[in-house]
Formats: structure tokens, sequence, C-alpha cells
């Protein structure tokens, strides 16, 4: 496997068709693409052309306008509030995916509205020239461990999950539980050479083309646990103060009834 | 960045050397390692070298010991308890790393002791040939997103996190919270080429020198996430059940306070 980030992308503006400036950098470069190839794209270049700006002073207005469920909050050691949301794609993270770095100032962005439709609508259009794949990468934290990796927000043309259900391990006996998130790990390995602050806001993976297949297979929303089968779809503390009250309320109609007995 | 499987290691077993075994798949491979490599190593081959094999008729004994901290637990549709806990290395996973798949029958494997330790063995031994960084890896699932990805559970010579506090991003904003985990990324690229079934449990990472430096850099123990700074330390089930039960005692006696007024 060969992960490279494509050079001279340009600044992406509103309106802009990703395909197009893709198809001239990859040229510019002289690497052409090969059927097989995923490309890695990171998510805020797919919003920038797709025009999902708002103004910065509606920062807030745009997390609340995103989140769909509040997952945990906390109060940050340099003061203001961490959100940790579920937004309107699913996905869990803080801040609901709106973004304030490398945005034009007073200006923050949005997710796009459908990763999965825009790695798709990108897939097609790069298809003319090669079988490839795409994946729409976002960098989110996660519980437990601290720092951040980036994973699959969106994709089109290559499979989200290595599929071993059915298979087995060396001495016969069946993986059942064993479901490798392929998309979520070519998302790392994309950031691994894209970095945060080199302006390549696309990765070329090749040598994975066991992944990738026809454009309808299912996208990256396929990968968003149900909340109902998440043992962690609350915060510790809000789940804990849900529970208190639940059981204040309880307690306290206990006793009266046992009073009355 | 190239990331390939290191073809023609031999089964692993206990108190084999793993830096001569890799050292002559390596010769035998024909590429020699060179500076800034970084090997990911599959935990699975460590525990073997290292002996930590158990009855498989202990296995509930053996997650038992190796847990720290119940987090969570769930019946499973298919029957049987998934317990999620934290282990002794802190690490937050399902059945506390204990692995009953490609072991051999009637035995499961414990995760290494030290992680951290094995891999520094390794690099340190490994380093007679060439400046490397050692990856040891391990596969786990996570809240909110199915399927698992490869994670860093011991490193050495080689930095888990590419820090970017105090830089700036191209509109000269500070990056204050991007914390890139990149051990665990380099852990996800070489779970892509190692894949679970076809016995290749080292991956090779060329092209990451940067990342690479002394042998006694921060380890993947860095990665762990103290329980209290972790809004997700118990799971919502139980955090609610725990509160329910603080509530209802409170309840309770406000009420019977309420009446003796």
């Amino acid at each position: 496997m060969s992960v490279w980030a494509l050079p001279g992308m340009p600044e992406v503006r509103p309106g802009d068709d990703l395909a197009v400036l893709i198809r001239e950098a990859v040229a510019a470069d002289g690497y052409p693409l090969v059927d097989g190839d995923i490309l890695v794209v990171t998510s805020k270049i797919v919003s920038k052309a797709e025009g999902r700006v708002v103004r910065a002073d509606d920062r807030e207005a745009a997390i609340t306008a995103e989140t769909v469920r509040i997952v945990a909050t906390r109060e940050r050691a340099g003061g203001g509030i961490t959100r940790i949301v579920q937004n309107r794609l699913g996905i869990v993270g803080a801040a609901a995916g709106v973004d304030a770095s490398n945005t034009a100032e007073g200006t923050v962005l949005l997710l796009p509205l459908d990763p999965d439709a825009s790695a798709r609508t990108l897939a097609a259009e790069l298809r003319r020239d090669a079988k490839v794949g795409v994946i729409v990468s976002d960098t989110l934290g996660r519980p437990w461990r601290d720092g951040q990796t980036d994973v699959a927000i969106g994709a089109a043309g290559v499979r989200v999950f290595d599929e071993l259900h059915g298979e087995v391990d060396s001495a016969g006996r069946p993986l059942i539980v064993t479901r490798p998130c392929v998309a979520d790990e070519l998302a790392a390995a994309g950031d691994l050479v894209k970095g945060k602050l080199s302006g390549c806001p696309v990765a070329i993976v090749r040598g994975m083309g066991r992944l990738v297949g026809p454009l309808d297979l299912p996208g990256a929303a396929t990968i968003v646990r149900a909340p109902e089968k998440d043992m962690f779809r609350l915060g510790a503390d809000e789940a804990h103060r849900a529970g208190y009250d639940e059981g204040f309320a309880a307690g306290r109609a206990a006793a009266r009834g046992e009073d009355r007995r």
C-alpha cells in the first residue's frame, strides 16, 4: 500500500468542482489515477466547495442547529464548555463538526449535508479516468484515549467494513466478532501523510484495490451505531444525573407509601 | 508512505526472540530495514513470544484477573455477556484483551505484561540494523461507531502524538485542540495490509521517519485517558443505575425529613 498527499490543490471556494481541481492536481503531479486507487478527501474542502460556510458570530447557533442530541457536556479547564453531541449525520463528536480552523476570518464551516452523496458524486466523476473509491474524512476525538484520529464520514465505491463474518481463523474457528472498519483505517492512513498544516487536503491510497467496488456500496453512514445499541449513548455524568432524578422521585414516593401503611 | 506486510514470519512460540524472527524474515524478503522505518507488530505475537498463554477453561477467570474496573456490560443477542472493562494497562475494551482466536486449541492469550517495554526491547534490538520505531497493535471496538480498528497499545522510538500545540493554522489561528494520535493511525495503516487472516503479523511503514526518535519517547501508555477525565468512564446504563440508587436513597430520606417537619 502506498499513500501520498496530492500536492498542488488550490484553496477551495464555494461552487468549485472538486473533481476538476483534483484532476488538475493529479495531472500536474504526473502520477495518473489507476483502477483501485482510493482518494481520502478532507471533509473541509468538500464543505467549502458546497458552500457550507456560516458567519462565526453564529458559531454556537450553528452547533445547536447541527445537533440532534446532546451526549455529554463538560466545562473546559480554560473556560467554555465542551459539547459532545450527535449531529444530524449521526456522528458523535465535539461541536457537531463545526470547524473554525483554516476558514476565512469571521466564518465557520459546517460538515457537508450528505458526505456519502458528496463522495459518490466525486467518485462518479473521477471514474471517467479510473475505477477509484472516495473517502471523505474528518477528525474526531474518542472516549478512553487521548488525541484524535481521522475517520470516514463519507464513502463511495469502497467497502467500509472488511467483512470477516463466516470466515475462520488459522485454527478453523469462526471469526465472529471481527469486523474491521477499513474506511476509518483508510482515513487514518490518509491523515498521516496529509497532516493538519501542510495544506494537502487529499491523500491517494494505492494498493488496496481489493476494497474498491461499485459506487452503490453502503456508505459511511452505515458505520454509525444507533444510540439504542450503544452502551455509551450518554455521558456518565448525564446518565447518572438522569438516574438520580428518577431515583429521587421514586424514593420519595416509596417513603410516602411506606409511611401511609 | 509505503506500508507492507512482512512475509515469511513463522508461527511464534513461547520463548521465541521476536527480533531474531523479524530480522530473518526481513533478510529473506530482501528489503532491509532503513532509518525511519516503523514496524507495526500485532500484540498477539508479542504475547505468544512472552508466553502469555493460559488454559481456555480459565477464560472468564482470565478476563476477571486482567480487569481493573468494569465499564459496561450487556447481554449479547446470541447469548453470553459482553464485558467492556478497563484492563491493568488502562485500556478500555471488550474482554480485557483476552484473545481466543488464532491460539492453540484449549488456550487463550493475554496481552503482553508491558507492551511499551516489549516495544522498547524489540526496537533496541532492531536498531542494531537501522533506527526504527516499533508499535505494538491490538484490535479494539469503540463507542458510537460499528466495527473495530487497530490501535497502538505499545510504542517505542516513535512519537505517539503529533503535537500541534502552539502551531497555527493557515489563517494564523492557534490549533489548540488538535493532537493527532499518530500511533493509533500507524496501527490502523498497518492493519490494512496485515489483515486478520493472512498470517502476516508485522507491517513495515516507510516514509514516516519524521515520527521516529529516541527510544525513551513516551509510550502508548500515555494515550490512555484517566477515567476521572473521561466523560464516558462508565456505560450509560451503569451510570444511570448508580444515579438511581443514590437518588432513591436521597429521595426517601428527603421525604422522611419533610414528613417530620
